[in-house]
């Protein structure tokens, strides 16, 4: 099964989507730039989402739901905002079909059903949500207001690649109002703190915390924090953005709430969000030749169990052991499928839970019985081993626990490995040729970041949060700098 | 606060719009016909989607997600279907916005980025799933496929309301694919069992199983099996539809698969969802003019605890043995909500969650503790009496089971009470008139039942399964008939 995936070293992007297509993650849909998220993909995606919105819910938030479309005239409304998203914008027209009087069978947009005003699909809720909020917000009292909704949004892209840049995404957009500009930037760095948590702890990837320069900035904020993550290749992929939009949707929407004093002043307000671009992510930080490979944490299935039958007469013993075995691994809150399917032989099964990156595979067959041993298989490191039935359930999950860590610690070592301090514009041209992060003196102006991206392709990450101040001279302009900030071509 | 909300027997329909407004449950946002679901209202729908999914993995069913946007050629390619939902479809026309060079800071859809083809947004996912559905279906051994999607769907209405009818809805929608006849259609009553224990045991709505007339089945489909729910004022909500759907998707969609003779057949479909109209069935079922009731096993929180605070002095004992008491609830799984809001009086309080409908409320002030008592309070007789402190999480765990109960009998009686057999017109018309279930012979022609449609507004809401076979005659038509169906004025 492993010789569909084409190795890494050979072609790296081929490498990623035969791990998305053989791990059965997603595909491409009918519809240009859209994917189909399939039943496996879908189950790792809702591990992340129940992981994030335990972690929203802790920190006080609320789901909510809004409005797939947003009237143009809202989404005008916020100017920097529509300026950043109007190019890529799915609008809707008509809202009838009728008969094509010209072509039996088929069917036209009715021309009578042309809408007065048309309505954007929303590529991000800001406008539709702060409109809402005018009517929530009187005075202090109703602040904080900590909202979060999961849903689909669509910014129509040209050039697609699944999980990475698809016209329809999945994602997650936290929408908070404030009364004062420091519990909203107290807002924002909670909520980066909760992206980088998770990322670390559940995703197996290191990430680093930052805010971003003006040019990278989210359309209509004040200020975009991120965390940014390192995959196999040394490119930088985004993995979750939080900003803190100051009171721009506030004035757009004319939201003011009383304070104390019972004066009026417009809210502060943050937006956060993650989306199924993780799921890029995960395949590009921890995957392998053989396919993908999942963190324990995150695994919908975290051992998979395969009996190796002897004959019919063997069946009903392995069975019974295989099922005992389950329970035993399933009272230690370990997630187990028992894989006895008998249209399939082990080689075939164990190929395939390798494709899928399931972490333990565990495997029994009538000598392990009499030794009283079960074969351990992990998927991170290959290693094999034949460990005793007695307390497999410890050892399990002590090993999941070890598998998890060493994904994180690689993960972490390569990231090290890749990141380079560049002194020259040529040394920063030679680490983005070979993959990395380059740390450089940078002389802040955007026109600067233009030109290196025009003329490399790496744009600035990030500028690390604490960041160690340095005086240096820009790479590129020679001018005075403070410090370094992280440069790097991303997914 | 009760005072806001307009008597049933008033106004059924505002009484309706004031607890879905006043409860917080939802609200008409900027786009026409598109509703903001509220973050309680949200919290309520959570509980039914988790309940649901829980149900629908236990039964081997796996969650997947597919693109909103069907091309329109895909579209039409299921007649029957395309026909059904043609005049209620968005259609994106245009991917892009560009300013409008005859008005400063306003956008038009730029005429350069005109579709090819249009894409309709999904009002159900047959036909994208269906075509996708080909390349995943080759053999035998690749059925049953059980798949499941929680998604928003855009039907157009032009006359919406809350919940009932929204032109953007959430639902779920299960699709099904099977190698013979014989096990879609059983697929197909499963999840009908499915909707029925889930509306009977989880919101105590009594539903009649049973299966629609021709004129109202699902476009595209061979059978219709639905719930439907009696509302408080008579009249029926079909509460979730699940659809045999025969061949039809697999030869409009060319999906063929090989039998373990190695024949090439055509697939065996079905369909099945529940959407956020269950809101609307929940509001109308149980709620009284004091707000909305919830019943236990649905409410977002099921036990309120309101400390009666007496000065300052009292703060600290109050809260100490309110958090006892929390603790000893959650023990035994109840979801607690402590209300220790200083801003806000205990009578200010209780109204609130009485409007909230949360199931049982317990306050507790000095005296109580010196008695060693607490006082409870059951929203849906709304008695309230002094109960002892000891073995009080035992009490309140059986009260939130006979809460429940005594919801679903309340219903059931209802509907028992309003619904009466009929053996002529002007007996049906006076039961339309005052409210309620008719049931009667009906000739089986869709041409009667159109005509008692246009002079009446009733449908015919089911054929209950196993319903009773006798002689009759249609009362309209005067023609013979074998059993009688459920006619209705449907929400």
């Amino acid at each position: 099964m492993s010789k569909k995936i084409t190795p890494r070293d050979q072609n790296y992007s081929e490498w990623y989507l035969d791990i998305v297509k053989e791990a059965e993650l997603a595909e491409h849909s009918a519809v240009k730039g859209c994917m189909v998220i399939k039943p496996y993909g879908y189950a790792i995606w809702e591990k992340m989402r129940d992981d994030l919105d335990r972690r929203f819910k802790e920190t006080g938030h609320q789901n909510a739901y809004f409005p797939l479309f947003i009237p143009k005239s809202l989404f005008e409304a916020e100017e920097k905002n529509a300026e950043g998203f109007a190019k890529e914008c799915a609008v809707v027209t008509h809202y009838r079909l009728k008969n094509d009087p010209n072509n039996k069978g088929k069917l036209i947009a009715d021309p009578d059903s042309k809408l007065e005003e048309e309505l954007i699909v929303r590529p991000t809720s800001e406008a539709v949500i702060w409109n809402t909020y005018k009517g929530w917000i009187q005075s202090y009292r109703d602040l904080p207001l900590l909202i979060n909704q999961w849903a689909n949004v669509v910014r129509w892209e040209m050039r697609t690649r699944l999980f990475l840049r698809t016209a329809e995404f999945l994602w997650q957009e936290g929408h908070t109002a404030h009364a004062t500009k420091e519990e909203a930037i107290a807002e924002t760095e909670q909520m980066l703190e909760v992206y980088a948590d998770f990322a670390e702890s559940i995703l197996a990837i290191p990430v680093i915390k930052g805010i971003k320069t003006e040019n990278e900035r989210f359309a209509g904020a004040e200020e975009t924090y991120c965390i940014e993550a390192m995959m196999q290749d040394g490119k930088a992929l985004q993995a979750g953005t939080s900003h803190f939009l100051g009171q721009n949707f506030a004035k757009a929407f004319d939201v003011k709430f009383s304070n104390k004093e019972n004066k009026l002043d417009y809210v502060w307000g943050t937006s956060w969000g993650v989306s199924t671009r993780l799921m890029g992510a995960l395949v590009m930080s921890h995957s392998d030749d053989s396919g993908l490979v999942i963190p324990p944490r995150l695994a919908p299935i975290q051992v998979v169990i395969v009996p190796i039958y002897k004959g019919a007469d063997s069946v009903s013993t392995l069975d019974e052991a295989c099922l005992t075995l389950k329970k035993q691994l399933e009272a230690k809150g370990i997630i187990v499928k028992f894989d006895n399917r008998d249209t399939q032989t082990p080689g075939f099964k164990f190929a395939e839970w390798e494709m899928k990156g399931v972490p333990v595979r565990l495997a029994l067959g009538l000598r392990d019985l009499e030794n009283k041993t079960i074969e351990v298989a992990r998927r991170d490191t290959k290693e094999k081993q034949s460990v005793a039935s007695e307390g497999i359930a410890e050892y399990v999950n002590n090993l999941l626990a070890e598998i998890q860590e060493n994904l994180y610690q690689k993960a972490l070592e390569r990231r090290t490995k890749m990141t380079y301090e560049v002194n020259s514009y040529d040394e920063l041209k030679a680490v983005l040729e070979k993959g990395g992060f380059a740390l450089a003196h940078w002389d802040g102006t955007g026109e600067t970041e233009e030109k290196i991206k025009t003329e490399t392709k790496a744009t600035i990450r990030c500028i690390p949060l604490g960041n160690k101040q340095e005086e240096g001279k820009c790479i590129y302009s020679g001018k005075p700098s403070k410090e370094r900030v992280v440069f790097a071509i991303a997914y």
